[in-house]
């Protein structure tokens, strides 16, 4: 593993020592702060193929988790429960479809590689009480890694989570406060209390790591397509933090020479029409987002009136020639079921987000059908089931009499 | 992937034709009939090691599924979700302890494996309609192999499933039959009407193939352990049939000369106080079970009043020299609570049946700390939000104000 060279910003790409811990660059001129990469001096795995540096067990056999990349994260001592390593399912109907099945890790989402390793950088620099603001699935991942390692877990919620996302976060044993309102409002009570407290913020974006495991997809993406790149990604675009990570993925695998550079995948930010800051924000040509009033929709993970990342993620599609789009509740409901019963795979509503969102752009030619592309399903679809139940309108029915 | 050579009853030992389909051993002299042994012709793999045979990608990477083992598996074409190859998590405070967390197979529990097989061959044989009693994870998992093999599935379940069960057979497109009863009541119904409705019959034990799947759980948690044997398994007890699959791994094991013979692990079944027919006959020195009366326990899988395979799951415990045991909802949501907050791992009741299991026999000196032990987690535990948030007394609480 590279012990990590530096911190380097964003915005005004001042480099800031990883010797304790970071939060945004301390030294931007500008408001918002720019959100720090993590650097490494990869001199040493100059001239390396994959192979050669992949994590084996004792038995030569490659690690089936994220940290089969450690030659590619920082040097300390993992807090893992097994994350990443997840399948990349072939569509049984589109040649071109591959689906990428986050589900499959520890608390059922994609959350758990970032926080996983924000959790491992948390330990390492000694930290013992971390707070953050979620959207659901974050809490449950943070819960469970705070867990793992013996740090406290202090976690703001909307009141409407999904009630496993607040069943699994009191069963790690983190304290738990439900917020009459969304995500951002959560995220102004950790704002407001952490210094007080002693909580280390380690909400989307606001720490250097969470990106840094969400990078991880971006190697297995593209090592599951035999080292090569898709043509398009759909990335169910909440905080975006997965799309961000990714994208440094590309550059790293290009700097190593794993993968050729060239045309990288188009980047598409998917979000739903009851809260499309970013898909508003690419129609309009705009370089930021703007706040979405009164966001709505089943998707608890989209629910994100304005990403910190908005300014990188746009940047991001933009010149992958990506686009960014949203879906109604609707079409994600009946895309879910469309998967459920003609797949055999039960998708989180964000996932499933994506996957109408290649039906759409299929529809408009934007893709074509021998196009590969890569679907994220950022979670598994058991954690939705009372949402998705309402969303269907279903409820337990009457039972028939066993007929003794 | 070798043909199947025949199927081998349990009981008679006949010898019958896999070219049909098949259920119970049909020239079993007495009842309850045999149930049937997938036999393969192993010549071609004689002197082989596994590393010569398990199956690889284009890259040469191992396939992260069960799939890996298909030189052990029929020769036919796999209807796959990307079951298998779970991850077997070291315990952070006991050293001789691993946790082996089938709750990432899709759909959440080990089901998948030995439904995955089944739907696989049903769809080799051309079946169009399978039904099955379920107890609401075989439930889930037929659900979702037979839409992606485009079969009709026809489920009957007790009324009292968890929500998570109902809801996911739904999305999936099964028709759903709730009954007011036990997994038998159910069984029964499906007994009574699979001749009229043309269902193929596809409960526990009663085709060759669930055993066959759930056989793969013994190869990876060998392979896992470097192809070495543990000192004992510790497996959560309902209709028992991963317990058989995994005895016949060993035997095959040792037979391909993958494994050395030798002292196997002790073989350790684990139910409910609740439901514990397997445990009493073991302690009352009987061969067979009796069918236990009211059944109850928030285990739902553990709500099997009388085993098919009893007398099987019976004869391996004793001759592994392992034992059986029940514990009680108390001890199992006290073991869920214990390794969400020391571990960060959620587990289902059933395999908190396990790790409660494994505490005590710590503590009657059956098991010293150094023996290397694998508990099975059968399932994720956000399958069981709403049964074990009920247990916990947990229900969402009031919000606190935005404080906006
Ligand atoms: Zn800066
Ligand atoms: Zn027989």
């Amino acid at each position: 593993m590279p012990a990590i060279a530096f911190l380097e910003c964003s915005r005004c790409h001042a480099h800031v020592s990883a010797e304790t811990p970071q939060t945004l660059c301390p030294v931007c001129p500008d408001s918002p702060a720019g959100i720090l990469y993590v650097r490494y001096d990869f001199s040493a795995l100059a001239g390396t193929r994959p192979d050669d540096v992949i994590a084996r067990d004792t038995a030569g056999v490659p690690w089936s988790g994220m940290w089969r990349y450690r030659s590619v994260l920082p040097d300390v001592p993992p807090v893992t429960l097994g994350e990443g390593w997840t399948p990349m399912l072939h569509s049984k109907r589109y040649a071109g479809v591959w689906l990428k099945e986050e589900g499959t890790n520890p608390t059922g989402t994609f959350k758990a590689r970032g926080l996983g390793l924000a959790v491992t950088l948390a330990h390492h620099y000694g930290i013992t009480k971390i707070a953050i603001p979620s959207a659901g699935n974050a809490a449950g991942a943070l819960a469970a890694y705070a867990a793992a390692a013996g740090i406290e877990a202090h976690i703001f919620m909307p009141a409407d989570v999904p009630f496993a996302n607040y069943v699994e976060a009191i069963a790690y044993g983190a304290k738990v406060t439900l917020v009459n309102g969304l995500i951002s409002d959560c995220a102004r009570i950790v704002s407001e209390r952490k210094e007080q407290e002693g909580w280390f913020d380690i909400s989307t974006l606001k720490e250097p790591f969470r990106v840094e495991g969400k990078k991880t997809m971006g190697y297995e993406l593209v090592e599951q397509l035999g080292w090569q790149y898709p043509d398009a990604v759909f990335y169910p675009t909440g905080g975006g933090v997965g799309m961000i990570g990714m994208w440094k993925a590309f550059e790293e695998l290009e700097e190593l020479g794993w993968v050729k550079p060239g045309r990288r995948p188009r980047m598409i930010a998917v979000q739903s029409t009851g809260c499309a800051p970013v898909a508003r924000a690419f129609e309009q040509g705009a370089s930021v987002s703007e706040a979405w009033r009164d966001a709505a929709t089943f998707a608890s993970g989209l629910r994100v009136p304005k990403p910190y990342g908005d300014a990188i993620i746009l940047d991001i599609v933009r010149k992958s020639e990506g686009t960014a789009l949203a879906l109604t509740d609707e079409q994600i409901l009946a895309s879910i079921l469309d998967w459920a019963r003609n797949e055999g795979i039960f998708l989180s509503p964000e996932g499933a987000a994506a996957t109408a969102a290649y039906d759409h752009l299929l529809q408009t030619g934007f893709l074509k059908p021998e196009d590969k592309v890569v679907l994220f399903n950022t979670g598994a679809g058991l954690k939705y089931t009372d949402v998705t139940a309402e969303a269907m309108k279903l409820s337990r029915p009457t039972a028939e009499p066993a007929m003794k």
